[in-house]
């Protein structure tokens, strides 16, 4: 077998005020391609707790869906804690992220993501304020 | 040290109609049993946007639980804007796959992974139809 | 290149009442630094089903305003179908386990996790009494 090697990459995505949504797909599997590896795992983790990653269907619908979700799991209007004494306006954000979570873990097979036909990997924004999302992915795996 | 090295596998699990949950965590050690890997880190993630893995105590009281949980976050009944265009009667199982999360990375030790004693892998389908679910898995470790 | 391997190591982290909550991000990194490896990722997963890992900005506010999340997604008081054969009154620790997830897997960059610098890793403890998690804890990348 082809010895396993590892290639990490950063990714700077332009979000807006969240709950913002983007499809990543193309970037991630852009980051394996350069790797050069055909098999093994792709980890992405999103740099600051008010952004999270999941996998969706990526279309209009499924996306003004899951914002309508995220908004119920912690509304805006709701009191918060955190705005004692931050007063910045985003403690919805903070919990929003930490329920979906920041990290991923996608098998990549034949030097690309595994994934269904109908299924996008997205970075959410959570926070009140548009941001540029670090993202940090690690690829691992054989191949080449 | 031995050489780090890495095995993949594809699992099909059969599941009814959303929420149907099922554990699969003697096919994962199944497959880390194949690998001959003693030591190091499981990675499975599902293919298609309405599948989910977590951990639970796999019994009949906490898969009903979890199964209410679930319909609360995205009841099948409320409206989805994936339906205007689809009308597949699935908006709910988007939204909930993506609020569980497709991947699950955990540690293998002694050739199995570590898991508490009521503690099981599962895969959950969403979708309002029975779906055979691909499962990706990625072994990476030592030993042998 | 230098070559890949891995480092494995257990942690055990004392947690009150859920949903308690507590940052382990020195911990992690203390696992990172005696593993000597520089670049590449850190997977941890918690053992037992009523734990979970995510990341928040770890101030008192974010902390009570995820506890009060937490505990609207399976409120302790409601009814619970796990309590019919176990009466152990835990019902809804499960359920807000499962909807969490047991497992995180974030990167590691010059010898630390990468994180942004109001994020924090947490472990959180759901169950209805004080308990001893242990979390295993797994190093993979280059360096040295």
């Amino acid at each position: 077998m082809a010895d396993l090697r590892q290639h990490a990459a950063s990714l700077t995505v332009a979000l807006g005020t969240g709950p913002d949504i983007r499809d990543i797909t193309d970037e991630l599997n852009g980051v394996i391609r350069e790797s050069g590896i055909r098999e093994g795992t792709l980890a992405a983790c999103v740099v600051g707790s008010t952004g999270s990653l999941t996998t969706i269907e990526y279309e209009p619908g499924v996306v003004a869906d899951l914002k309508a979700a995220i908004e119920r799991l912690a509304p805006p209007d709701a009191y918060y804690a955190h705005e004692e004494a931050w007063h910045d306006g985003n403690g919805h954000s903070h919990v929003q992220a930490a329920l979906l979570g920041p990290s991923i873990h996608l098998a990549v097979r034949d030097g690309r993501l595994r994934l269904g036909t109908w299924q996008q990997v997205v970075v959410i924004n959570h926070d009140n304020r548009a941001r540029q999302r670090p993202i940090e992915v690690t690829v691992t795996g054989v191949g080449g």
